[in-house]
């Protein structure tokens, strides 16, 4: 599989992304991926190439979800305000965030709640569902969207109104133990989903003052945009029997006793593919992981006249065949109007993963040129040998966004034993900070606020413990036992 | 491929399913497909295994729609009330009927309608869109709830608060004939839709009284239950410039000038399934036709030893990934503590087409054997050619299914002259009838008070007039010109 280098590894601009909001609004707009200018705050629309993309990311997940035997349901949009209103935590959390309906009820019905999240419309089925031992674990998922009366400035993919892409699971267990395997269970598939992604993580247990309204813990994926400001992209919860309690969900014991259920839940929304794209993209556009780019590759025919237009179409048609026939989905751009140099600035802004070019003399050589969207390389194959140079190229973009994305993230994230430190780490350097932390609520909350960050938690993906070191709590002076993760957060 | 026949076509009980509603709330419980126990009237569960053959339902209509250069999008839930009512028809028809949002919206923000259907949504961003003729056609669907604020008796699946898998389509058009051919291509693309469910239709132009809000004309499917009552199970829309004039969606022409769009719509939902489940169903549940059953065949081992379940287990693996390597999907039920019979039973409630019984006599005279779903035919078959005649029953069950629905419809369709057999037709044979028609509004209402019945329009899968015989409008006298099918409807 001889391949010449025609042009080596180039630098890619990612001077945009710092400011990642404008450069998110581009992106979306120039891509036609998503629509922010629908008339209600909060809520975009998806458009078809975005869909494409939207429902690789989540056939993904789904495929994740139902080898590990979790079952997809579809519940009602609608909560039933006392149903919501059971868990005195959940709605003291949720309350001020909901949206209610009140017009187009039934005479006497309660009021309804546009679900924020689902864990009190499914109680009540648990119960229903749920009768003894041997049906547990129970564990089920939907891909709904949620709704958030946000009062924040919102933004695209990242702050919504309506969540349109809410993938929340919610499972039910025999006791605490099996619980805790359970969130195990579900860190480790958002491990899988964010690689297949390319996605680079920090797994942090969340501090009790930040966790999910109605959970005993809470443990969150964070991500670190290039801006460098943080963006939860996914959350793990043990709830214990908080909600099993109110909505008296049991089980009969194999002894015949009744027992209250523990169960978790776990979400995955829009924000993931939000990450995605800020995390690879550069100034010429998206550059999307093969994993889930709806092509993996284009092929762009160089004709200069309308004989070379027809031979060099005809010649892309084979090639695209070839690659279909071995399973790898390629788009030919055929357009006559347009000139290869806005074909190649067009696909580089879809993020396509690889381009083939095909020309006469290519043809008459017997090879192809394949440009690399994420180092912009170039090379030329032998024309019979394309499709395994091609599968080879997409596993290693997929292998260089991961490791590159990687890289980024660990050198964003830094450890410091002052105040001071952190300020720098967090306000200049624009990283995650890691603290050392004696574990009070109080010293943490304060520590935020000298920095002026929220903190992430206490790490969960390397040591937690500050060990044998001698260090202070940077706010409150005594001794630390845990290092706590702080940084500005979207 | 010789196969013995065990035991021939069997009568299968549809009593039931005359009691319609009945029936359905018992096999959507037993086949834990849908739970109608949820606290909000109208709005109901789908559980996993009806989540199943949902997926593969929309999974038929996606491709449809993609094949026919449809792009997927995915707009808000909510809509600005003003907008909603911007086209005065179609809020006069929707305004009474829909969910308002009043609480969790920003100061000074309109009331927000949750969508009812689209129209009122997607134009403003058509707006925004379309710019001159060579974006035309513009066709977009979306696969999403909407909800209608009910009053009536709501019904799993059929009538609902929510709807939950409404596929709306939304199109544009540079005249009314483009726009007229995309509602023949709406049309061909139900017939195509509904013949994968072997579901039976009659096609039919609603009369005025009857349209759309908003629509110059409707063009409905609906199909006859068991109990004699016609379902509306998809309609097209001609929206003509109603919308786009409200709108202000223009499009720049060759020549310079700025024209209306004309515009389309057509919807389908979950009563596509209501109607898939009760056409083809009988006293012992679900007969899902093949195209879109979650499992193709249920293998069911034979055992009376530890040692035969061992051997039994072996043999019907062995044939599971044949077939799966054949691309047919099989499930094996090797639970021990279940007897033969009770999983007979169980598989048949579930519907699924064919159930492959192995035990040991089969094993040892290299055969097995395949019970259909459908006929409750029984035949053996050599075990060397268990692919080739699976593959062959399975077509043959959908075929048959397809055509047993078929004789059902057209048996339930009686052309009628007079008031008194139009009646008799509709009320005792609970038929639909097909009635003389001067073709003027005010007798076409009054024939439907008179017959207890709602018209559901003029055939369009027959000769619409009555051609050259001398018939009399029943209700006001006159010259016929149409035939109008009544009938009582859901």
């Amino acid at each position: 599989m001889e391949a010449r280098i025609l042009r080596g590894p180039q630098p890619r601009g990612r001077e945009k992304l710092a400011r990642l909001i404008e450069w998110l609004h581009w992106v979306i707009a120039e891509a036609e991926l998503y629509d922010v200018r629908y008339p209600v705050k909060g809520a975009y629309v998806w458009r078809p190439y975005g869909m494409k993309i939207r429902r690789n990311v989540e056939a993904a997940m789904r495929r994740l979800l139902e080898e590990t035997g979790h079952g997809e349901v579809l519940f009602p949009v609608f909560i039933p305000y006392e149903f919501f209103a059971k868990e005195s935590e959940h709605i003291r959390g949720f309350e001020e965030e909901v949206f209610w309906v009140t017009k187009g009820l039934q005479e006497g019905e309660s009021r309804l709640v546009l679900r924020p999240t689902s864990e009190t419309a499914i109680m009540p089925m648990f119960k229903l569902w749920i009768r003894d031992h041997t049906d547990l674990p129970y564990k089920v998922y939907q891909i709904v969207s949620v709704f958030r009366a946000e009062t924040k400035m919102t933004h695209p993919l990242i702050r919504l109104r309506e969540i349109s892409m809410f993938k929340e699971a919610h499972t039910a267990h025999v006791d605490r133990e099996d619980a805790e395997r359970q969130v195990r269970e579900a860190v480790d598939i958002y491990r899988r989903f964010f690689d297949e992604l390319a996605v680079p993580y920090l797994i942090s247990r969340r501090p009790d003052w930040d966790k999910f309204a109605g959970a005993v813990y809470t443990i969150a994926f964070d991500t670190v945009l290039p801006d460098g400001r943080a963006l939860q992209i996914g959350t793990v919860h043990y709830l214990g029997t908080n909600f099993s309690r109110v909505f008296e969900v049991t089980y009969l014991t194999p002894d015949g006793r009744h027992e209250l259920v523990h169960t978790t839940s776990y979400g995955i929304s829009e924000r993931s593919i939000a990450a995605m794209l800020a995390v690879h993209g550069d100034d010429r556009g998206l550059v999307l992981p093969p994993s889930v780019s709806p092509y993996k590759l284009v092929i762009v025919p160089i004709f200069y006249s309308d004989e070379e237009y027809a031979a060099m179409v005809q010649a892309s048609r084979g090639l695209a065949s070839e690659l279909q026939a071995a399973g790898i989905s390629a788009i030919i751009d055929e357009r006559r109007d347009k000139t290869p140099g806005w074909k190649y600035h067009y696909w580089e802004l879809l993020g396509v993963p690889l381009r083939v070019e095909i020309g006469r003399r290519d043809v008459e050589e017997g090879r192809v040129v394949i440009a690399r969207r994420d180092t912009l390389e170039k090379v030329s194959v032998p024309r019979g040998s394309v499709v395994d140079h091609v599968r080879s190229l997409l596993s290693e973009v997929q292998e260089n966004l991961r490791r590159e994305a990687w890289q980024r993230l660990s050198a964003s994230i830094k450890r410091v034993e002052t105040l001071e430190d952190a300020r720098v780490v967090v306000g200049e350097e624009r990283a995650v900070a890691e603290v050392p932390w004696n574990g009070r609520d109080e010293c943490g909350v304060k520590l935020q606020d000298a920095v002026d960050a929220n903190a992430l938690g206490v790490p969960l993906d390397r040591d937690p413990d500050v060990g044998g070191y001698d260090l202070r709590d940077p706010i409150c002076g005594d001794r630390a036992t845990y290092w706590l993760r702080i940084a500005r957060r979207y």
